[in-house]
């Protein structure tokens, strides 16, 4: 395999350089980028399509936008022919957490498994084409190795390695419990690559550790070692913490499309130029002509972040509705007024309250009075509707819009509870 | 069960004082000391015996002085009507080295680990009454054991724990590596204690760590916990190292009647009221007896040595080969030119080696031609038997005198190879 690619005739190269510009795009780390190389022009070669890797939790199967900078990674890869290998964890939920303190950690039974796998599936078929998808639950071997398996299993790594990995080091160094059956969850997906024998496998930077530990266990147990793409971390609405459903700052896949239109709008501007990279469908020359154009400002950041929401609304429910959402959004909240940016307040309060409370408890209004005057005298509107019930009590959400008056906005985001 | 000392009559006091003074006696530790007082007071009045757990490495059968310390504590308790449970680990030995890189843990087969069992069988058997004891391989419930499983024994302890062995700390501060499997060492030897429930276990102090997981997994799986008892180790016939067959510092109980004597007059003199305390089966007052005179110059180091050879011949090859032994060493090595003090030397070189080479190398005389002359003159013997032919080639071993001339001695002993 070494000299592979001395062997490649011109055309075999063009076509390699191509596929590895495609791979290599918006990436934060390949390792090693030689091996890839070789990997394609193996493929090229062979005819033999690369097993693209992907290991999935199985307890939590909202999708969002977070999500799709992977799943768009994925669907390179198979839009030139290489195969997707999506692997349930389902072995860890089905255990549980031996230790019984996290309760995120419950056991799951084979139905919810199921459930949620099937979840997915439907999810990332936004995106990947699920016909061409390979899915596995690695309960499937993992559930079969005896003692004598796993000692060997753990006989291929030391206790040194494992402390390598940032959050065993730290807890280590903190005296906070490192529970001895944690360090077999990276074994297990690593275990998954020897299994199915990965080509490349992808994951956050945040997998750093885990996503190696298939290629060191591919090589203890004499197989070929795989690829590791890293990809970056998408920032959430907040523009701070990573985008993920506990922190309560992601744009779901499924999220209605006024909704996401919505929620769009409220990221901060600055990351807009990540979004587009990391998360749209735009070709490459678009995203830099995006970013060159904001750059200059010969592009207003409310339009580009209202072409960023219609650009999402379209690839998850297509142009008409992404149309309707901009209409909708134009009507319910610019009417002339609309201010440049709406300020955003992050809301830590309680999820239920009085609209009369809530409005003077965010400044918008200065008494509860002045509240009550402008409700009944339909000044008052959320997410655009007028409210003119008094007594309303509102249901909190994220990204909700509350507007007092002609100029008096606020949209609310929460953060990590 | 916390206040059943206090429900005991005068004669169960006394019972329990009775044995409680025969436990204790001669070890290094009591984890607690009131639990067992407690589990016997519980025995005595609900008439069941206590279970005392051995656990035994299944791939070094050779039994020795050094093992008879833990045997003869064992015998104790088995003459008080407790139950003997010696485990034999043949699970780990089952598995092998998973990292293939200690020769000393190489895979054995069921054949070789019945073997091995048989032979400690036998051994034990001078000192215990093996009809009652339960003899158990651990790979009965281990090897049942599913990753699942695993996983939750696993849980049941941090890796802060783990690192609290010396040899792991040491290890990882020194860079040197440890393989992840070598944590479920404890870990099994602990889940015996569980599956088995035993009350107490034994263990040289360098099983410290390894004793105590008993404990804390009989804890964690809602058993009663064990009570560990260690037992001081014993040094070879070096006088520094632990006594132990790689060492070649041992006296296996196996030993012919003139070697057992033979090794046992080569030991320090300061070691032997160790010995006499530890190793034989003399009652309490005799060994207080010995120790006092020796203090006081009354018993010639000489004479307490040959009584304590003569002790260890009559437990393991009975009275008449204890005569017989002390007759033989008598006549071979006193004939009235025997120094008081034969002077040891640790032999390092070939285990092979013409007598001629060994005579000069040992400084027992000045040079080969020298040697020569001695030995066609019948001044050279080996352990006592004269040796004529200029030729010979010698295999050392452990214990081996030689002697040139009516007053040049030298006995050899190996060290750590």
């Amino acid at each position: 395999m070494r000299n592979i690619i001395e062997t490649l005739d011109e055309n075999q190269i063009e076509e390699l350089e191509r596929q590895y510009a495609i791979y290599s795009s918006g990436v934060s780390e390949i390792i090693p980028a030689a091996e890839l190389k070789e990997k394609i022009a193996k493929s090229i070669v062979s005819g033999i399509p690369m097993k693209i890797k992907l290991g999935l939790d199985p307890s939590a199967p909202d999708v969002h936008i977070g999500h799709t900078v992977v799943l768009n990674k994925l669907k390179q890869f198979q839009e030139n022919g290489h195969i997707i290998q999506l692997i349930i964890g389902d072995f860890t939920g089905k255990i549980g957490d031996p230790t019984g303190k996290s309760a995120a950690r419950k056991q799951l039974t084979t139905e919810e498994v199921k459930h949620n796998a099937q979840t997915y599936f439907e999810q990332f078929g936004k995106v990947l084409d699920m016909s061409k998808v390979e899915l596995h639950y690695n309960s499937k071997w993992l559930s079969t190795l005896n003692f004598g398996d796993v000692i060997h299993l753990a006989g291929s790594i030391t206790v040194a390695r494992l402390l390598e990995r940032n959050d065993f080091s730290n807890r280590l160094a903190e005296g906070k419990p490192i529970s001895l059956h944690e360090f077999f969850y990276p074994l297990m997906q690593g275990y998954d690559s020897v299994m199915l024998e990965s080509d490349v496998e992808l994951g956050g930077t945040d997998q750093h550790f885990n996503v190696l530990m298939g290629r060191q266990l591919q090589e203890h147990f004499g197989k070929e070692k795989q690829i590791v793409i890293l990809l970056p971390l998408l920032e959430g609405l907040d523009g701070v913490e990573k985008m993920s459903k506990s922190k309560h700052n992601y744009i779901g896949i499924d999220d209605t499309p006024n909704d996401m239109y919505g929620k769009t709008m409220s990221i901060p501007d600055e990351l807009m130029t990540k979004y587009f990279e990391l998360a749209t469908d735009l070709a490459l020359e678009e995203k830099k002509r995006i970013k060159k154009e904001l750059e200059e400002r010969k592009l207003h950041p409310r339009d580009a972040k209202m072409l960023l929401s219609r650009t999402f609304v379209r690839m998850y429910h297509g142009e008409k509705a992404a149309e309707t959402a901009e209409h909708h959004f134009k009507t319910v909240f610019q009417k002339g007024s609309i201010p440049d940016e709406i300020p955003r307040v992050i809301w830590k309060g309680e999820k239920q309250l009085p609209l009369i409370d809530l409005l003077v408890e965010l400044n918008l209004l200065p008494s509860k009075s002045e509240a009550r005057r402008m409700i009944t005298g339909g000044g008052v509107r959320v997410n655009g509707e007028k409210v003119l019930e008094i007594k309303t009590t509102l249901e909190i959400k994220e990204g909700m819009i509350l507007q007092a008056g002609k100029r008096r906005f606020v949209q609310l985001t929460f953060m990590d509870e």
